[in-house]
């Protein structure tokens, strides 16, 4: 089962590559409609959301980040068909889909984590160590961790100054690439990944899945993953502190 | 000489770019040596630097970040061989080279960014529009404006809290990728570029070369683009008011 569902994934992504990269400088960008999330859709985000269903609905009952509810099915399969739809409007190359396929009691079975701009896709099976590979070439091997990462990725980081603030105070230097699925499938590449906000299923749940072996902090309004323990403890305490200061 | 140049900027930067794909996930990015601009150059830098040097000597004198001034000749050539080498070395894709070629006279003739994360390149000869294309088919569109876009890109963002503050009160949202050539490179489709910190040729003489139609302001401390005059104005008073109250 896993197999198969793992196959239908990735060619429903090879079929969304491809549409990017034809679809290059088209129009297909032109924002139409206002998803279930509360996002602006483009184009993109309905094409992909479309190609998802296709190929994923005989596995289960889908939830879209666009479209909401699709389909019957004991098992759940939670999709972000575009993730970082502010940045594949305008073709700045960071953007992506995350697929989180649920079993019966609702937990994790298979994630799926696609970088539309490059091609780069990561998978993680239940109890299975983190793939990573290509759509050029779907050679995957195991995603290994980056030692001495100097850089983190803050998503959302130009909402949150005062965190901004501490961060640089204690030389916790980011990038802010805009696609939060993405950027917790990096995580094993850098320091840290921040994302500060409403959490929301679908930005997430795939994301995190893939981050299972790393030290990982959820609360409502954050998310926190790290390769080091220590690097975590500093900026929870920061986010906490911003947090209360706030209130 | 123009087209003679653009097609040995544009062998070396295939080549350089199926370095990067083939060594993905080798070690080439041990760290090993400071370059000249003061940065630390890591393995991929030095491949890049040596492939540039092995195409473009025969077109003028090379001042490169990392190795300095190598040859002679009437004309110049200005390189950053991995913009974004802290991005490169950890494998987050957004990192690129720079190439500008300058006439007798010192004036930009040629300038060439390309993005080795996924074969984006960008190139602009004088007098003629901006060119874009992907190394993967070298088929060359002029690059055209995205209207309205809803991001920006602010390079060095997490130095600058309280810029992002100031940015943030007037809802200018950014994306802080970690590349400053590339990040001019994608001008054309955002809302703004804005860098902050200490200018050096190599990082921003072709970016800004590639960005001549639109409004653009540069001081010892800063570099501002930006489609909208209004928008580089509301920015630039930003920027200068926290320089003011910082010193």
């Amino acid at each position: 089962m896993a197999e198969a569902f793992l196959d239908a994934a990735i060619k429903a992504n090879l079929e969304i590559y491809s549409k990017v990269n034809e679809g290059f400088n088209k129009n297909w960008c032109e924002e139409f409609e206002v998803g279930a999330g509360g996002d602006v859709s483009c184009g993109l985000d309905l094409i992909a959301e479309k190609i998802f269903i296709k190929y994923l609905s005989p596995f289960g009952q889908i939830e879209s980040e666009e479209a909401g509810i699709i389909g019957e099915g004991k098992r759940k399969i939670v999709i972000d068909p575009i993730d970082g739809s502010s940045n594949a409007v305008t073709n700045f190359p960071y953007f992506g889909s995350s697929i989180a396929y649920l079993d019966e009691e609702g937990i994790m079975d298979i994630s799926i984590v696609c970088n539309y701009a490059n091609g780069d896709i990561f998978y993680k099976i239940k109890n299975q160590s983190l793939k990573f590979g290509n759509l050029k070439n779907l050679n995957f091997i195991n995603e290994t961790r980056v030692t001495n990462p100097k850089v983190g990725l803050f998503e959302r980081s130009y909402a949150h100054p005062k965190i901004v603030k501490e961060l640089n105070k204690k030389g916790l230097k980011y990038r802010a690439p805009g696609a939060v699925a993405l950027s917790l499938a990096y995580a094993h590449r850098v320091k840290y990944v921040l994302y500060v906000g409403a959490l929301r299923i679908y930005d997430v749940a795939a994301g995190l899945a893939l981050c299972e072996d790393l030290n990982v902090t959820i609360s409502d309004n954050y998310v926190i993953v790290t390769q080091e323990k220590e690097v975590l403890d500093t900026i929870e305490k920061i986010v906490k502190e911003v947090e209360n200061e706030l209130r």
